[in-house]
């Protein structure tokens, strides 16, 4: 079994004593990580997911509740592991209470951009798993603070509903298997479920939709007592929701999270909504704006209960984007960050993307305020290292760090104690990995769409360059490349998108000579002879990033190529740094030659763009 | 039960005789269309399909081979039916022996680029049809002097193998129901099937590859002794074939002919063979060359029982192309001529677009030579109709009357026909519906790719407008627009192209001033000032044939709505032609916007381009 940064954690016993709990676990994991520590652990049940870490002498001293001791334990054993010194006193809890992997797994077994393999989970209709490798999945969460597993496709398609139902005690089982590493569970369940059972409607105003839903949840709590929730999508890419009957999705999500009280789970609606039909000819609606249109207007308006999931863009996950402004202007309302490990858009598990530095860039611009979880669309599978590209892996490990200390999130110590427990490398090694990785994204964004234009992937599977592919389709995804000019004005001359931020960030979008670069064509239509700040124009710009990007690209391969993982990752690595190589020379060669296509103008220096 | 235009038919028995012959059919049929006639049928066994009809007073004496009566016997039905006079002597016999309808219907149910519903054969990796709907369609066939369906796709996906084994008894099943009607089944195979039987090669060479093929053919014709043989892509996109082996697809194709060689079974060839794996950037390779290149050298080494099948067009069944050069320079060789009815390209049985002229422009460029056969991608499916439009089904009518008399063949007169049986309309409403029907493929050819250029259409489903959806892909599928000009220079001085005609229609070709319109950028690069024929220059053009085919689809929903279409056809008449007029309005400004955001140039009339 490929353990990933576990590898030089202490093996597991084969079996889990079904009632073996996460501080016993803490203590077995401390005593086989040290063997010779004079260690004491006090069980402080109101401590929950708080540690606190005293060293007196040669005594180690942990102490915290359930949950907080086993996180406390992961946190010694890391640091000693990677070889880092810990000061003689360290209080640690984390910053959200749940610190959630969506998966979107369907039950026949495939995964809606998945690229890692199967679902870890499910197949042909129904649960089935190798119950070492959920514990080991089980344990990589737990060993950086993640506290909740959604099993299954926010897509809810059927037989998923039997979640709800049939294959209850199958839920329940694998509960039982992620419990002693303080992983709840979590489901995805379908808003229009009702109607399939015998209620004519799903109408969250209907007393017997709300009865429906809440001897759903008494059934399912009696099965799983700590689900922890329900995840929602409703009204969004044809799922069903509450606008179906006239209803908001404050009365949708408050039906569900009233259901769920009783037994103390939450529900996550997520606020990804816009229009999937919209006409290319239609200027006057912008995708982007589309979330807080909707929300903003039922600030306040949520149970106690219910957090609105938020995705970090405005968009979809894209290359870059500026933080969504919904999550800036809901201050009557718990919110929860999504992002996504899934490279949907960022390379697919096939190229290096390293998003450590994301991470920190999100955060920067998110007020501490009222944000009460973090999501993170998985990128595990079934391939034999969980992540299809083994470096892929630091996605899941920095963003449960984040999720636990974004205020002392450090993206290259974060990285750095990755490598450290994934591989015995040299520091020269080491700090050449640390480097590559790191500068992953920025080499990745060069060459694919520029400056935040977007979207300018291949239909359907998001792969590889179609600077026109999604131009005139129903989705809101319109880069309006003509022969003088690209991008759209979002500005407020524009579509308005800027007047949805805060006063400071709508300036700095607003204005070109402010506005970062690498989101220039996200918030600006420009010429393509429009000066840049460092005195290039745009079209050169655009060349100059591509032919450095895939020239990157190439150098990055070599670099991975020539550091000594072990087997088989480094076979895994070898082979996917050759496809993103020719990647980078596609997405290269596609957008110089879409540009110049429409632009007429050369490159500068001379290199080739073919006609 | 729909029944097209076999509607004013008498009703063939509920159960059908197993001893039925196509003349004992053909006496049926004709006093039961015709219960007063003075009727002599003559059976004169070796005269195959071919018939006289002599009528002497008031006696009609009706004399020919087995099928031939029954040809005959559906001749003097739809004259009689559709009001046309016969001359008192008539001799008929079809110009080419086999006359294919080729189903691309998959075992499990689904139909490969089919768009009348599932597959009318299979269901759940078996036979499921219901016989007198397969009555029907033979029926149909039948009457047009059709006499060979295959029946499973050419792109053989498991467990398609089993119709060679396990499903042979339901295969000779099935090829009872059609028998009657003079139709043989043909069956597509994978040229690779002995790799999966124990044999560990496909080498055409081999000893035991040539003894598996010949062990299969004794097995399958025991079980259906009249099949027509076997249909075979090889070599083509993804499907295995010779070339695996280092051998010609002479050799491959030869194999197999000496397996059905004892059985009088015939293999009919595919030439569609090209680079599917183009690399864009690459301007020496012109796919519409490929098929000539790989066949014209092993002109005349192909066995007497092989047929080379050949596509109407050197790319793909576009709007528009010219006749491939295969079917002129291959003059050693027998050959057939494969077009295709399912509308993949040319509106998906949503938009009208009626084929009747397009054969006869077809066999303009066709000498007499050696065409033995001519195939058809069927139009079929399981919907009630059979043929999502209720107007699709005169592609198949015309294409049957065409195979059997292309000297002879009228389109006016065949959709006349056509319209008579199907519809019992007054003069007027004829003379309206036959006026759309003809013109329906001009309209169709105005709004969508322009001139000839292909490939404008969105990936995978190949309906709607997507311009450079296929341009920087592997197909081999470009049109190098850019802001001065578009095509592909294909003459001599080009590509070349153009070579592999002989001397008139290469000239025809090359000549800007000679080649047709609806050619030009097929074989040529324009600019977009280039002034056309008509002192417009080719921007114009487009944007003037876009704006007009817009709105002739709208006139033409408009006067098939007005027409008194019993139901169920008016409805589906109505709802397609709607779709067809939003299909036509989206392919208009996706056109002129593409062609405009890269010419710059405004439409000299006017009229509204979007941005």
């Amino acid at each position: 079994m490929h353990l990933n940064w576990l590898r030089s954690f202490p093996a597991l016993p084969d079996r889990q004593d079904p009632d073996l709990t996460p501080s016993a676990l803490a203590r077995a994991e401390l005593e086989s990580a040290f063997p010779g520590w004079d260690l004491t652990l006090t069980l402080s049940p109101g401590m929950g997911d708080t540690w606190v870490y005293d060293r007196i002498g040669r005594s180690v001293i942990l102490t915290g509740g359930e949950t907080g001791l086993l996180y406390g334990a992961y946190a010694l054993i890391r640091a000693g592991l990677a070889g880092r010194a810990l000061p003689e006193h360290l209080e640690s809890a984390p910053a959200y209470g749940l610190r959630m992997i969506d998966c979107w797994d369907n039950l026949d077994g495939s995964i809606e951009r998945g690229y890692a393999g199967r679902s870890l989970f499910f197949e042909g209709g129904r649960f089935a798993y190798d119950p070492a490798r959920v514990r080991h999945v089980a344990r990589m969460m737990a060993s950086v603070g993640l506290n909740v597993l959604c099993v299954n496709n926010v897509n809810v398609r059927q037989p998923a509903q039997s979640l709800m139902d049939g294959l209850l005690p199958d839920l329940s089982a694998l509960a039982d298997l992620f419990r002693p590493f303080g992983v709840r569970l979590m489901i995805s369940v379908d808003f229009s479920a009702p109607l399939g059972c015998g209620v004519g409607s799903a109408d969250p105003l209907s007393p017997e939709v709300r009865q429906w839903w809440a001897e759903a949840a008494d059934r399912i709590y009696a099965e799983v007592p700590d689900l922890a929730g329900f995840l929602v999508k409703a009204d969004s890419e044809g799922q069903p929701g509450p606008h179906t009957y006239g209803r908001t999705h404050a009365e949708g999500a408050n039906m569900l999270a009233e259901a769920l009280r009783p037994h103390g789970g939450t529900v996550v609606w997520r606020c990804f909504v816009y229009n999937c039909k919209q006409d290319w000819r239609d200027k006057g609606t912008d995708r982007p704006m589309a979330a807080y249109d909707t929300y903003k207007p039922l600030d306040g308006q949520f149970a106690e209960n219910v957090i609105l999931q938020v995705k970090n863009g405005p968009f979809d996950f894209q290359v870059r984007e500026p933080l969504s402004p919904l999550l800036l202007g809901m201050s009557r309302t718990p919110l929860g960050l999504e992002v996504q490990l899934a490279q949907e858009y960022t390379g697919q598990q096939i190229d290096l993307y390293t998003m450590a530095t994301l991470w920190k860039e999100i955060m920067a611009d998110l007020p501490a305020g009222n944000i009460r979880a973090m999501a993170a669309v998985s990128n595990l599978g079934r391939d034999e290292n969980y992540f299809g590209h083994p470096l892929a892996a630091v996605n899941l490990f920095t963003f449960g760090r984040l999720c636990w200390d974004p205020a002392g999130y450090d993206p290259e110590a974060a990285v750095t104690e990755w490598i450290r427990l994934s591989y015995g490398f040299t520091g020269a090694e080491e700090n050449a990995l640390r480097g590559w990785m790191l500068r992953s994204r920025e080499i990745y964004e060069k060459y694919t769409a520029p400056l935040g234009l977007c979207w300018m992937v291949n239909p359907h599977t998001h792969y590889g360059p179609n600077p026109w592919g999604y131009e005139f389709d129903l989705w809101g995804t319109y880069n309006r490349a003509d022969r003088q000019a690209v991008g759209i004005d979002r500005t407020g001359a524009g579509t308005g998108y800027t007047l949805q931020y805060p006063p400071a960030l709508r300036e700095r979008y607003e204005n070109p000579q402010t506005c970062p670069d690498g989101l220039k064509l996200f918030f600006h239509r420009m010429a393509y002879d429009a000066v840049m700040a460092d005195g290039r124009t745009l079209i050169q710009r655009i060349y100059d990033d591509h032919f450095e990007g895939a020239r990157e690209a190439e150098a990055m391969r070599d670099a991975l190529k020539a550091l000594p993982f072990p087997a088989p990752d480094r076979q895994v690595i070898a082979e996917r740094a050759d496809r993103q190589a020719e990647n980078a020379r596609e997405w290269r060669d596609v957008v110089n030659t879409f540009f110049r296509r429409l632009s007429g103008a050369d490159d500068a220096r001379g290199r080739r763009i073919y006609d």
